[in-house]
């Protein structure tokens, strides 16, 4: 096994800023980041997480763009797609200790830092100031969540793409067409009448 | 407007319970609850959140069981279900203070504890110790709703029964059948195939 790369102080950066942006965490959980977070990668089609697995880690995407996905009957479902500057995990694995049925592969190149589950644990009970953080990120990947069930739950193609840009748009570019029908619930055929429509409308 | 009616210390006890469950509350933390908590009840049939609304409070569901709902050409389709001692609130339009797309309506009569925004907001700044209860509960609620992603993603109407029965077996019997082919994006007869195949397999 590598050693266990530890993040610069530049490297922190945007995740320090992203915490502060919710609730100002002091240095000391800077240091206590500093040292217990890791430098990781995965290449383009690589997997981070394989269903089955528990999710041992949570992580801050660096660079990069990454989607979830379910199986079923050998064919590939996309749950959801993620970008830098974002928090990823599988959920349901990463929380309950338990395998999920859910992947997560890298859309391209990606450069990440994780947490471990036990020294984020370590970091709620010797920070308790940080369990605000944790609440405000946790609610508003809740509220992400939620928002992705609307998609799903929705029937018309048009109305679906129309909140996947609102939700998206930043980085919808670098997503091969096949992930995105298959978040959308619909054929790539849908997707392309959808898209040149709404590009017509602009 | 009828005045505000706080809940007893009885009523009151289940909510704590659960609280303290996570991580204990203490004594000041009860005080303040009994001050900002609020009853409230629905009847069968009737709206406890209408979409386009922002919704105000959080609620504890005391009795009863309730369903989140959206409509799509006029079509209602069922995106949850719940039963009392769980917390229920259209979690966009609580957090993000925007109107949802979601309605609430009780399936039975419904006694409630509500708590508004603000006092919820108040509670977190004047104990930080609570915000390990609310990540702890939004983190438990967030692992629900992506329980609830996976049924809806599955196209298997038996996979889909079963997990459901593994989620909501302790009230299912409670729920209209419509609600429960809704919820599951399948028709009654579909649903009505599958319970028989899985009550012949016991």
């Amino acid at each position: 096994m590598s050693p266990v790369l530890r993040p610069s102080s530049e490297e922190l950066q945007p995740l320090l800023d992203l915490f502060n942006s919710l609730h100002p965490i002091g240095r000391r959980v800077e240091v206590y980041l500093q040292k217990n977070l890791y430098c990781n990668s995965v290449k383009k089609g690589e997997l981070l997480v394989k269903s089955g697995e528990i999710c041992d880690s949570i992580y801050f995407i660096k660079k990069g763009v990454l989607r979830g996905f379910i199986e079923e009957d050998g064919k590939e479902v996309t749950t959801w797609l993620t970008v830098e500057n974002e928090v990823v995990a599988t959920i349901t694995g990463f929380l309950l200790r338990k395998p999920t049925m859910e992947n997560i592969q890298a859309i391209e190149d990606c450069e990440l830092l994780g947490i471990r589950f036990e020294d984020l644990n370590r970091l709620y009970l010797k920070y308790p100031s940080f369990n605000i953080v944790g609440r405000k990120i946790t609610e508003l990947y809740y509220v992400y969540a939620e928002q992705r069930a609307y998609i799903t739950r929705l029937h018309d193609a048009e109305k679906k793409y129309e909140i996947c840009m609102e939700l998206y748009s930043h980085f919808l570019n670098r997503i091969p067409l096949k992930y995105i029908a298959s978040f959308l619930g619909i054929t790539i055929e849908t997707l392309s009448r959808v898209r040149s429509r709404a590009s017509g409308k602009k």
